[in-house]
């Protein structure tokens, strides 16, 4: 008997923002596969599933694990933080099955969105994403630096907004430094540029900043970097963050 | 006395793609305001609200419209489809507060986000945003189409893939065409293409092709296309559309 494979997507951390139809997948599933800090925000709700930790890293470990419990006829969640299919464990689970057993083709494999980290960042600002944009992740674990500045490049130089997943980590720090220093050579110094931290959990930052001041000590593994447009407007409000957002007519963006 | 102003992404369409958070902020406002053929999606849950309907454009006069209400100290909700700041309603508010009255900077406004039609679009077909992506209107009623081409242009040597929203209406019939031709300028024909509709609606439509084969017949204005890189595999499996992911490494899409 063949099992289900869900690839949930928990949203960015506030269970408000996780979707019903999440929480049906896990409350159905026998068994939750995932990174350690995304299972424990779980646990209390979940108390009669197996739990399956894993650390940070080895994606298609996990992506095995799972497919081998689904196909033994259970019923496996594979939780990612934000959205499964943005920078998560989605498509590691299809590259496990593209190079796995081949009755895992026959698997019933569902995937179920989340609320994205850019998205949840977006809101929080305000509209920054009015216009169109680029989501890229600065990790160098996967691509080659050269192919990461050449994709920020063409980015900026189009303009696009900017999304930066995985901006640093103690084992990536001066790659966020090279990415901004490649922006201020394309873009305004008074581009707006914000850091958004642990966005809608108990430690969330925000800073909004200007291309010229900002600073890559404000970012770390939970951080995302909007980068705004020529078109990227700050509005100034009494007693709070100033707003993002990036109008809807490009026209003036036209290079 | 000042009211509240929520900018609310609904979803995709799905009732159970749709946050707690919506609800929530839907239950407790006065008013809704929004295009006609979302506000109908709610109007059996929400009995004691005033609907202000309105037709697609306007969108200015219905962010108006909204600020001026919850001025007057009524709490509002303004609903997009999909998520509020993906080329939806969140960006014309703050447009409208920066030109408007200087009382509007003061309002409490909440952006509650939403599964945008790209993230659904993508769990149907398995993780084809794995990698770098780029999400871009090809409408030219705000931009000129020689931008839009461009940004095509630049995001498609660059290795995104490409989320193309608003690709066709009566309007608009040649600007899709147009677009296809310059990705087969760039990409190879074999890049895997996906026509996306109505997606976890009644009506949705999935086709998933090659880019030579690539046919603007499949897209209206409830179409989202999906465009893969030169790292988009698809998996054939038994009785079902293929699945369609975008490898998380990216060393061989060095140009």
């Amino acid at each position: 008997m063949m099992g289900k494979l869900f690839l949930i997507g928990l949203g960015p951390g506030d269970g408000d923002m996780q979707t019903p139809q999440a929480a049906h997948a896990l409350t159905s599933a026998d068994d939750i596969v995932g990174y350690k800090s995304y299972i424990e925000r779980l646990t209390d709700r979940l108390p009669h599933q197996s739990l399956h930790l894993s650390g940070n890293g080895s994606e298609l470990a996990r992506a095995r694990h799972a497919l081998a419990l689904a196909s033994s006829g259970r019923t496996v969640a594979v939780v990612s933080g934000g959205d499964a299919g943005v920078f998560a464990m989605a498509a590691a689970v299809f590259e496990a099955i593209e190079s796995g057993e081949e009755g895992w083709r026959s698997l019933d494999v569902e995937v179920i969105p989340g609320i994205s980290a850019v998205l949840a960042v977006a809101a929080r600002l305000g509209a920054p994403l009015g216009n169109d944009f680029c989501v890229l992740s600065l990790s160098d674990n996967l691509k080659p630096w050269e192919l990461v500045l050449q994709r920020v490049t063409a980015a900026a130089r189009a303009g696009f907004v900017l999304a930066l997943y995985n901006p640093a980590s103690r084992a990536r720090p001066w790659q966020l430094p090279s990415a901004l220093a490649r922006l201020r050579e394309i873009l305004s110094p008074d581009t707006p540029v914000a850091f958004a931290t642990a966005v809608t959990r108990a430690q969330e930052r925000i800073a909004v900043v200007d291309l010229a001041h900002a600073d890559e000590q404000e970012a770390d593994m939970s951080t995302l970097v909007l980068v705004g447009t020529k078109t990227t407007r700050r509005i100034e409000r009494p007693g709070g963050t100033p707003w993002l957002y990036t109008r809807r007519s490009a026209s003036e963006a036209l290079s």
